[in-house]
């Protein structure tokens, strides 16, 4: 039973609120979290391991009069001194790690309070884990950032770090229902994060408000606090993203998406027409050719020593698309990345943010695969800031569909202000 | 004593051909290194910590019939498996690695025998570590790869690998008197490798011979092996950088590095004018802001919890040039590297080769500084392949002074052809 007034069910500045007004405290609000995941674990499996120090540790900093600690969960790639990162595989020497990634350490520092290391797929590919998607048990919660979705859409925890190579942060908050962030290419630092194809792989955050996003988000950033701002819709240009692969999503995700262009305009945003079909294509194939080559280094360890325990999505999909190119072909793909982000700039010159589908449709009834990231890859090896928000929903099965948002590179200040007045506009419930 | 017929005292690329013809064992030649490194480790100080396992490892290796074990030292920011990864600091937890970085896994594959974890300074960055330059014991090897270059020069194994965010493989190797090869940015893959400055961090090679870096190049690259083309000078167009920091080199590395271009040109290569003030300039400021930028972050562990114990070098350097950005700030910066990398796409349209000082001058006699980056920091940023050759030895002291040879990006096939036809030509010994 979830029981909306209980401190883990608040949002991270809601509750910051409560214990500014001294109506809540920072140690009953982790205990509540912990309480959520001790009861709904079993069932939703979100976590590959849990901090068992963190009421200690929140208590001790409690004691020495330090701020709130705003309970955070770790995907499972991402080190976090003290604990193992077992990548979702079984095969890793299970010591813990000996340093925080860059972005922990920093979460720490501004007093973040790390539950535990949520689930991930198969090293941050596309093997699934245990996980099930809390709308509905026999549903994948999408991938690869599995854990850290399903944790956050279950109010386990407010927020959750995630990592995207092609659709790993918006695809799983998109089948959740939450909102999930991937900030411009190499906003957040990602040191001590397993490499997966790193002139793409980005840290991104999910979250059930977009306040949220941005309260961790400038802790992230180390930047002063500051709330959104709330953008203005008759102030933006939105253009809808009809390319490829428009045609892979589900009628009614595209009705929804049409109509919600619709509505858009009837609250006076300006809608403008985009041409990216060609772009997009070339990124998809990019995307491909370029995560292949530098997954299948990256994973040089797994690859070399450990190749029969690595499933067959691995074996047969990325790691095969890796022999497709030498160094130079390589080189010579990353340097056609950078002509096509530049022409992007071009089309960001008209256009203040691009919709369309997170994904093809609501999270498909199954635990074996975590669907597809043709909506996401595109804007990943981009480089641009992508938010999907949890607009709609399936008339059949009332599972959640999100819709993304995409903004200019580095214009993720805007991003974030059209999603809060989106989600005002828009947002369900 | 160095005995110039012992196994250490080769090559790779003549031990292999010695292992070939039957006239040398894998397992003889890895003890002779092993020999050499007990024998001058005392002195010397290269090694952070060796692998107590690699002479049983290559025997069975031998055993089981594979090809021959190529003796490698790994700079201590790079995981091995099985090793702790220090880092040049004290504060950390040495348990062991728990897996290979994807270059190293990459070696082991093909067979490389990893020696051991060679000395850097702190974090890769300023403070040095206790290596003595091989060349004079007074005088420091370089860094941030003092160990690698040391090891090398020293003849205790023939290749190493270093890398490089500022200057820290061209630098020691030209200050050891050997051959330093930073590729094309991204070549190399750099999983599992501390993090200083992510966008320009490159992992390189130090060796004795242009032959041996191509040697490993094709290994870390899993391309077929092929020897070096050697190119003819006399199809190059070669340009003096005499842009800034020009002037802070000593008056003899700018009459040696002059004297060369005249050299080069009675060989019948052809010399062309660049002019490349501006750019240079912007690169350097560049890479001060956007390395303490990301520095300051991926050292955000050491830096919160271990502030006090690091380097005043490091405190008031590089992590203070951190402060002076925000995310917008930096983020626009990148978009001007990608700018000035377009640029100087332009400028090799015209020229081959660019040749500058790889240092202002021979190594420094002290073992308090690592000395200066200026010669190397802008072309790491712009991520063009480089390589210092060993061509010159100052007059009075004896100590060797670099020739650095820069290509363009991705043209590191190039770079190393004229590297080897350069050697051939004008190499000492």
């Amino acid at each position: 039973m979830t029981d909306v007034e209980a401190p883990y069910a608040l949002s991270a500045t809601a509750a910051l609120g409560q214990i500014e007004a001294g109506t809540l405290s920072a140690v009953e609000w982790v205990v509540s979290c912990l309480e959520r995941i001790r009861e709904r674990e079993p069932e939703i499996q979100a976590w590959a391991n849990l901090n068992q120090r963190v009421v200690e540790d929140v208590e001790a900093r409690a004691r020495q009069g330090h701020g709130p600690s705003i309970p955070v969960g770790v995907k499972d790639i991402i080190d976090v001194c003290g604990m193992p990162t077992m990548m979702g595989a079984n095969f890793h020497d299970p010591a813990p790690a000996t340093r925080d990634g860059g972005s922990v350490a920093i979460m720490r520092e501004a007093g973040c309070a790390i539950m535990g290391k949520t689930v991930t797929t198969e090293l941050g590919h596309r093997h699934p884990g245990p996980t099930r998607n809390p709308r509905n048990l026999h549903h994948t919660p999408g991938g690869s950032s599995s854990g850290s979705a399903a944790a956050v859409a279950d109010m386990m925890v407010p927020l959750c770090l995630g990592t995207q190579t092609s659709g790993s942060v918006i695809r799983p908050a998109a089948y959740c229902g939450i909102v999930g962030y991937k900030p411009t290419y190499n906003d957040f630092d990602k040191s001590g994060i397993l490499a997966n194809a790193p002139s793409m792989d980005t840290l991104g955050i999910l979250a059930r408000s977009v306040d949220d996003v941005g309260l961790l988000r400038r802790i992230l950033l180390e930047a002063p606090a500051a709330q959104i701002m709330q953008a203005d819709l008759s102030d933006l240009r939105f253009g809808l993203v009809r390319a490829t692969p428009w045609d892979s999503a589900t009628s009614e995700v595209r009705d929804l998406t049409e109509q919600f262009m619709s509505k858009l305009a009837a609250k006076g945003a300006r809608i403008v027409t985009v041409q990216l079909d060609q772009e997009i294509q070339r990124l998809l194939e990019l995307h491909r050719l370029i995560s292949g080559y530098e997954f299948r280094r990256a994973i040089a360890f797994e690859r070399t020593r450990h190749f029969d325990q690595l499933s067959a999505v691995l074996r047969e999909g990325r790691l095969a698309d890796g022999r497709e190119m030498d160094s130079r072909a390589y080189q010579s793909a990353i340097g056609e990345v950078a002509a096509l982000r530049l022409q992007l700039a071009g089309v960001f010159a008209e256009v203040d943010i691009l919709v369309c589908p997170s994904a093809a449709g609501p999270a498909p009834a199954t635990l074996e695969t975590t669907g597809d990231a043709a909506f996401n890859s595109a804007w990943t090896l981009a480089g641009n800031p992508a938010v999907t928000l949890p607009l709609f929903e399936a008339k059949q099965s009332g599972l959640p569909i999100g819709c993304q948002f995409i903004a200019g590179f580095a214009n993720d200040d805007l991003l974030l202000a059209a999603s809060k007045g989106i989600m005002e506009a828009f947002g369900i419930g």
